[in-house]
């Protein structure tokens, strides 16, 4: 794998696009090669950070402007990257994120509009060095994910243009850094997506899952 | 009053040193010389603001990455600036706060240690053009200003030497910024501080209490 790259994986992606599934069985196979692992989520993953969270995820869709919500995600990331994904790095595990900067770029940036610049100069500023080492950008038609969206929190409820504005900044946020990351078809079969993701950790990092 | 100068003043200072005192008699001249005028204070000012002032103002002093605190700071002010002050501003009236953005500079780069380029950038993006036409800068010995607050909440609990570091960015920032700030000696008779801050107004604003 190319020097300073971390065993740092994160899985974005619109709702229902089966992020979490993904993440659990590549740490089951992780684990099953003898690898340590941490899995963990965004907004969240800290006791602090999953209080913000709720500020977030609670409450009717036009609760707070765009700049307060990106401010609030990126707030909650330091804590994350402070207290649990640079530990974790540093102790050798891998840690497989559900969700991570490039969610802020998506909702806050290409879906509510925000200036793609600032959201940079914040993403460059708090992740700093520890930008993943690979993103799984799991790619599904917006009305098929948001049926299988398992809640009805305040993202859900944003409207489908939204999600497809969404849907369309991941795509392009995958473009613009084809290095990090890969584009995954999330339509298909969870075992033949799992195979496909178990390729891109062998590619990336060298390990036979 | 030079053009552009908003009629927006903040109360900046150390713990104790009777901002909110200050803030009520200023109200009640401006009042009694027909001027409209909306009282408000940070972290808080909209009920998004006070639910982030909460993680602020409570808890263990350590609770939080020094980041995240300036972040979360700011993704309150955001908040207060759309939904308070700015609207207030536009209808005309007077907006006094307690405590600003020089708070932020103050506590999480001079008193935590965070880079002030960096709170500068984010006050410049998050504020733009909501500058304060004035800050006046209470200033008091440490030691009086503590034993006088009111509360033992999480910035009172930082300790000695971070309330000196706290003061001497103060002061710092109202020699950076004289047109804005001036700094006012907080250890008088209450009625001789308002009579000082009555004279600045007159000399800013042009208006007479």
């Amino acid at each position: 794998m190319p020097a300073g790259t971390l065993r740092f994986v994160t899985f974005e992606g619109g709702e229902g696009a089966g992020k979490s599934t993904q993440i659990r069985l590549l740490a089951e196979a992780l684990r099953a090669a003898g690898q340590s692992v941490e899995m963990t989520r965004e907004p969240g993953g800290t006791e602090g950070a999953e209080q913000i969270r709720k500020l977030l995820v609670e409450g009717a869709a036009g609760r707070w402007q765009s700049e307060t919500e990106a401010l609030l995600h990126f707030a909650a990331r330091a804590e994350h990257l402070a207290q649990v994904i640079r530990p974790a790095l540093a102790a050798g595990k891998w840690v497989l994120c559900d969700r991570f900067a490039d969610s802020t770029l998506a909702y806050q940036g290409y879906g509510q509009g925000l200036d793609l610049e600032w959201l940079w100069t914040l993403r460059r500023h708090i992740v700093g060095p520890t930008e993943p080492g690979l993103t799984i950008m799991m790619d599904l038609p917006v009305e098929k994910g948001l049926a299988r969206a398992e809640t009805q929190q305040r993202y859900e409820r944003m409207g489908l243009d939204f999600h497809r504005r969404l849907a369309d900044g991941f795509r392009q946020l995958a473009t613009a850094e084809p290095d990090r990351c890969r584009i995954v078809d999330a339509s298909r079969e969870r075992a033949v997506i799992a195979a496909e993701i178990a390729g891109l950790i062998r590619e990336r990092f060298g390990v036979s899952l």
